[in-house]
């Protein structure tokens, strides 16, 4: 089990064995995403995995039939990560500007946690697939979708309760902020930057406070990081 | 040759071959770097390139002994090409705001016109080696930090030049833009979004007219795409 998942997660602090002793499908995908996040897709292979896992190829194969199952299975559990990492988080936050910056932050600090091993699984498995056309490629793009319409839908609500200008464009606020995480999750995973986090945070309250209504300035809060 | 790279550099139009008849190293390079940034620098096997460029691979192992080699000099080429496709015809315009516009404007052109298959080379590159240590992983964190230092450096001799707000950070400056292009290139490679290019003008225009002073603002040209 990744030491940093089971540090943000203290449920998955120890792999889950089934009657028979074998690790679970879930338990399996979670260090399959680990490994994803840092060493690709296409690194994943069912022989690495299973030398992690200290299983044997014939017991993964009965899980996976395919290394396009398993890679398919990764996507969607490490979507289930983020959505609870990042999306579930944010959503505690109240309705308007208080959770389009809530969803900011909850995504940096997640990339901040090492929630995944290689920084954010969707960066890096967009950055992987964007030139390999099928069904992998459709999926992992099919969520970042989903990242940037829930970014978007959030400052639309803002919009709707009068705490975001009416002349900003809900998707050009969604690009931005997708813009300042990216550039924090590239300086800390390539350049060793922690201090990038911080930059992001900066960039998106002053790119909100500048797009807020006076009451959506109060609704931003002063505090940082709600999910840690 | 690439079409793309073709294209956008009629110089580059044919590859080179020498005296007796083979493919200069040059010309393997500038297949070898459209490779890897479509398929990943793991991807760019001498067999590959091989077969693409219709070589024997003994011809191939005459120019690079190793795959470590030849990932080598794809990064430095990578990285000429960049100066010639963005740093150099950034560097033509004014010292100032007009120069830093042109930095973020020619880096999105240089996605838009597809200098690579696979849009940017080093947001391409870095994803897949940040969790690879070594000397690929290192040569790619060089390069891109001296793009986000060209930013900086522009950035901050525009405050130098009274065009840029003393107040602004340039480190900050350069994280945001680079932010921009990160996400332009995110969308338009993985979700075929050609209008995020659109989006990461808008959105750097507003971020340099928001920080320039009076004299910085009306260097900023309001005609786009330089080195188009």
């Amino acid at each position: 089990m990744p030491e940093t998942v089971a540090a943000s997660n203290p449920v998955l602090a120890a792999p889950t064995r089934g009657r028979k002793g074998h690790l679970t499908r879930q338990a399996i995908l979670e260090t399959a995403v680990d490994i994803a996040s840092a060493q690709g897709l296409e690194g994943l292979t069912i022989g690495r995995l299973a030398k992690e896992l200290g299983m044997s190829k014939s017991g993964l194969f009965a899980h996976f039939g395919s290394k396009l199952d398993l890679q398919l299975a990764t996507v969607d559990e490490a979507g289930e990560i983020f959505l609870a990492e990042v999306i579930r988080p944010a959503m505690q936050a109240p309705r308007g500007m208080a959770r389009l910056w809530a969803l900011a932050d909850c995504w940096l600090s997640y990339v901040e946690r090492r929630v995944f091993r290689g920084g954010c699984f969707f960066a890096a498995a967009g950055a992987e697939f964007d030139s390999r056309p099928g069904p992998v490629r459709d999926r992992i793009a099919d969520k970042s979708r989903q990242w940037l319409g829930s970014l978007a839908i959030a400052a639309r609500q803002a919009q709707q309760m009068g705490e975001l200008d009416l002349a900003e464009d809900p998707e050009q606020i969604a690009f931005e902020i997708n813009g300042f995480d990216l550039s924090a999750n590239w300086a800390r995973e390539l350049l060793g930057d922690d201090h990038a986090f911080v930059r992001a945070r900066r960039a998106t309250r002053r790119r909100l406070m500048d797009a807020a209504t006076p009451a959506g300035r109060k609704a931003i809060p002063t505090t940082e990081s709600i999910s840690n």
